[in-house]
């Protein structure tokens, strides 16, 4: 079999991920809604069970972290306050002849990109410099002229004739009300962790809680991305995992080292190759932030950011304590005790957010295989998707060698002994190789295969979806054999 | 005690739900957002294992059911198909004096209950026929007519100088892309069920689906509401659990049936006292169906739609074939094998449509109780909630008696044993007392206190939420003893 390059296996994931029922393109019959995906039969259950793993491991692994599940809609007023209303830009720029609009620094990463291929590293060094000035010092102009200073053209039309860079706002906006004149404007959070802040004390006056603690969410999120690219990772519906932990001020960064690592382990107890994660610590920081970090995951396309882990200082409960009145601040009794000088502060920070759908995507592409079976005598290959089996979205097949004999009916009676703790696939139809094969593809862990032998001593055999091999086991002892190989406590005894 | 009114008993449970953490108002920082709330670190947890009973119930168990979790946004093509652009409105009307807008049917039914109150039973049936009349041909000006004939004024300014009826569309709308001439308006989904509709051929065929079988989901679906009301009952933003069955035409009716009674019973295996749930059988039917009925709760304020049941013919499929230019047809093969004359059709199909947020508030409500414990010496109470043990938000509380002689560091021992499968609290603050009703409160199902004589021969007490008796019991036996009662199969198996 031909090696496939990076960029065959990452078309191959996609294909895959639609043929199985994993993704598909949202409204598809209507010729798509452009990035917007819907998760098939088999993506929501395996989605399902990352946001499982991810909330048992934050909340019900810490006596400190609880969850919370604020709405999408939100005040206005929280968009001012976060910034979002004024801030949250990106520099557009159009070509007058094709029509077509682009992201400023799109093009000019383009560009920069192009002059490392080249070789031309000094001309790539500043350029990036240069660009990253102009987008700090929000100049567009000046980004409109290094567009021009570089000879940049439209793909499309090919000519250099560019209106003025814009600022562009990400956020989604309705009305809420009837169409009169009280309608007001309500935007679609852009992120979940607002809902966290403004929550803030609710949460930690009915919970009790004491700093420090977290608050974690599960939730969809919404920005209005002109140019959406590579599948599922940079959608303009997605969901974000996230949480905020609440600390002393000064002992941020304390904690935020002591996230970066506890979300490492996180996903490194996956069985993920330690070497396809990084940090990328940023030099540049946001303006709510003293230091931050970003998972890099090494894609097919390149290392790209899965999760960040940000301290977020006092800045977002300061700005809603401005632009609300009310007090964000937290009565630290055993400050007090220690004999510390202050009682009541606004908690610092450290946020960890990670997204769904690229940690989705994330595992699909780390478990997908397309094994060579071959040997001297004959070409095989499987495609097998190697999934930890806790993420498994069919835990065991049931699968009867044949269809008579009563074999279907001792199949059922297994079903019915395992189908409470876990979810399976039940197949009759084609050869027991041609089955084994396509829960191979769809990352089963388990065949379990009833034959005539089953009909005289109880036993069956399980076949193990990695390795392949065969081993027979009492029907008596399935339920404890399956359900220790699927248990939580695997994956959350390491993260 | 005094006996609450239904009235008491409900604010009780609204005041409840935020004191506890279960139910925030939305952005309540802000002074709030009309007619959306939050879920707290209680809410979230009770929230989500109600979702996981019905994922488990209608998924997991059923060979023949998949889920999915298709996207918020969709082509906006769709609406046109379903006939929400043009036809999911409300007649709404204004107050020339107050400014107010109200829903025209809404002051035609308050002035009926007014009727009937008074005893005015014709009067009262005859204008429910002029408006019900008025409301199937879409007739506005007959509306208005029957506020003015009916000398309804306005509750705000007391006048009856009212505009037209005008219509209103309940979607909320969005653009999509860039703020140019291609953006594009993009609806908010009002339902889930759409979405199942249009990815039909997707899954029946990457999934190799046989008729019948069925296609679920849950997730969030919007509605501009004008008037909001009852805490959570009718909500701007909500979820919903949908499930579209698919059938062969002439099927219908049998599954229509059949999805009666399991969603019934999938209700009442919750425990919930049968006679406050109710079948309400439609009458009059909408445009789509051929057969649909509710499943209605007795909430405080009367016998409420918590699920609709409805038979939908091939309405929507057909739509979307028609739309969509694609066909949206199951070949069945089976039907060839019985001789039968056709093998392509559309699939007709029967809906199961839950409201989470109401199914949260009903069991919120049901399980609330506050209980009298007077004794003849002494008055005493409790707030109790009576949560079936599987959907309780914690299963059990670890209570060191006191806070030392090694106490926290045994109970600390049991957590680490019991947290990988279970949403577990730990407290050694105030009295074991004030311990217990404090989860009382929350719904814990067991509270489990470690005193001294743990220490020796390794027992624990359970103290159980709703009879409120101890028992002793071996810490080794701890696993299996809460395992079992928060096991799911003591649910799946009745549902």
């Amino acid at each position: 079999m031909a090696k496939t390059t990076n960029d065959e296996q990452f078309k191959n994931v996609i294909s895959h991920a639609k043929e199985y029922g994993f993704v598909f393109q949202s409204s598809e019959i209507y010729d798509g809604l452009s990035a917007v995906y819907d998760y098939g039969q088999l993506g929501a259950e395996l989605k399902n069970n990352i946001k499982t793993y991810w909330w048992k491991a934050m909340v019900q692994m810490h006596e400190n972290i609880v969850g919370i599940d604020s709405a999408i809609f939100m005040h206005p007023k929280i968009w001012k306050a976060s910034g979002h209303v004024d801030g949250f830009n990106d520099p557009m720029i159009d070509n007058k002849d094709s029509k077509k609009r682009y992201r400023a620094d799109q093009l000019l990463e383009d560009r920069i990109e192009k002059y490392r291929k080249d070789g031309k590293t000094d001309k790539a060094e500043d350029l990036q410099t240069a660009m990253d000035d102009a987008l700090k010092a929000e100049d567009l102009p000046q980004l409109k002229s290094l567009i021009e200073a570089h000879d940049i053209a439209c793909p499309v039309s090919g000519t250099k004739n560019w209106t003025d860079v814009r600022q562009f706002n990400l956020m989604f906006s309705t009305q809420f009300g009837a169409m009169s004149e009280d309608a007001e404007v309500v935007y679609l959070r852009p992120e979940t962790a607002q809902g966290i802040f403004v929550n803030f004390l609710n949460v930690q006056k009915s919970g009790r809680m004491k700093i420090p603690f977290g608050i974690a969410q599960i939730g969809k999120a919404f920005r209005n991305e002109v140019i959406a690219r590579q599948f599922i990772m940079r959608m303009r519906e997605f969901e974000q995992m996230e949480m905020q932990f609440f600390v002393r001020p000064g002992e941020d960064g304390k904690w935020f080292e002591y996230w970066k690592e506890a979300r490492l382990k996180w996903h490194q107890a996956l069985g993920t190759d330690p070497a396809r994660y990084r940090f990328h610590d940023h030099v540049k920081l946001a303006h709510y932030a003293n230091a931050a970090t970003d998972i890099e995951f090494e894609f097919p396309f390149g290392f790209k950011e899965v999760e960040g882990i940000h301290s977020r200082t006092d800045f977002d409960l300061g700005q809603h304590q401005e632009f609300s009145g009310k007090k964000m601040q937290y009565f630290d009794s055993e400050l007090n005790e220690e004999g510390k000088p202050y009682g009541n502060y606004v908690p610092y920070v450290i946020e960890t957010s990670i997204g769904l759908d690229r940690m989705f995507l994330l595992t699909l592409i780390n478990a997908f295989e397309e094994q060579d079976l071959s040997t001297e005598d004959k070409q095989d290959s499987r495609t097998v998707l190697r999934l930890h089996p806790a993420l498994a979205p069919v835990k065991a097949a049931i699968l009867p060698l044949t269809k008579k004999d009563g074999l279907p009916e001792k199949a059922r009676a297994i079903m019915d002994t395992l189908k409470f703790d876990h979810n399976l696939i039940y197949e009759e139809k084609d050869s027991i190789g041609k089955r084994y094969r396509r829960q191979d593809a769809i990352g089963t862990p388990f065949c379990i295969t009833i034959d005539h032998q089953s009909l005289e001593d109880d036993s069956v055999t399980i076949r193990h979806r990695d390795s392949m091999e065969q081993e027979r086991v009492a029907i008596a002892d399935l339920e404890r054999i399956i359900g220790n190989k699927v248990s939580w406590k695997n994956l959350l005894s390491k993260a």
